[in-house]
């Protein structure tokens, strides 16, 4: 029995520019539904911004109705202030599918380019041939869309063995 | 002609405890509507808690109807890690109150000190006591609901001199 096709929403967060894309997987196979980045526009204050960012993202859950999201688990090594900057999206990226209803899997940077790439080491243009590679309807995308892309095919290639061990 | 009577909301953000305080301004004259702390649950996942904050916020909102926010500029200087997590429930203290189309202010954490109890170095302790004397109908509070007091003290006191360098 062919398993039933499942929606799912990989997001790339950033302040000015959040990354994101949707695929459905059935089994093994993969294919491209939508892409894109929500920007948010730099001369607004903060929380402008934010809800710019959270707009966007509750848009494209209404719009492709994914099952489940994806993000990449952050590691950050810069100063504490980038950092916190950076938080301040991130939390808005995982608000946003949770008020949804949309459980949320986070992988780490290397598992992500593993799976897509082959490599845990793999640079941001080698994401994005391997994604066009894996999803060739999605056609040339932004590194930000890539990326969020290919935290979405990790999530269909690991979803099975994690939902094994919640189970 | 007195001036119109302004509500303020006040949020000290935190992922386990976010504060919140509710004031009204009337020229100087400042009086307590309500605080409390919106918690998350530490046994869900990170999407979940921040939206368990998004919701809370979103309510005392909705109760409370403030015209204006005031939040602390957060000082980071400890691990990345930690940033990126308090700027994860700091995103959603910014993006709450943007989606009702409260404005947002934010006030350096010296600025509220020195404002609440004259002195830029006071401690969370003098903070409290100050707001009790300046809101006796607050009573005793948490000491997140303090903080969030604060800054909506100190917003009361200075949205003035900010509107005029605005205007």
């Amino acid at each position: 029995m062919t398993p039933a096709p499942i929606r799912i929403l990989g997001i790339d967060p950033g302040l000015r520019n959040t990354g994101w894309g949707v695929i459905e997987a059935q089994g093994s196979r993969l294919s491209f539904i939508a892409c894109g980045r929500v920007r948010s526009d730099a001369s607004l204050n903060m929380g402008e911004r934010l809800s710019q960012l959270h707009l966007g993202l509750m848009g494209v859950i209404a719009d492709h109705a994914p099952q489940e999201a994806a993000i990449e688990e952050t590691f950050v090594n810069r100063d504490p202030q980038s950092a916190l900057k950076l938080g301040q999206a991130r939390g808005v990226a995982l608000t946003a599918p949770a008020l949804a209803g949309l459980v949320i899997a986070e992988y780490a940077a290397n598992l992500v380019k593993k799976t897509v790439v082959g490599a845990g080491h793999a640079d941001k243009a080698q994401v994005q041939m391997m994604v066009r590679v894996l999803l060739p309807a999605s056609g040339a995308t932004s590194a930000d869309a890539a990326d969020a892309l290919a935290v979405a095919i990790c999530h269909a290639q690991h979803r099975g063995a994690r939902l094994r061990i919640s189970a």
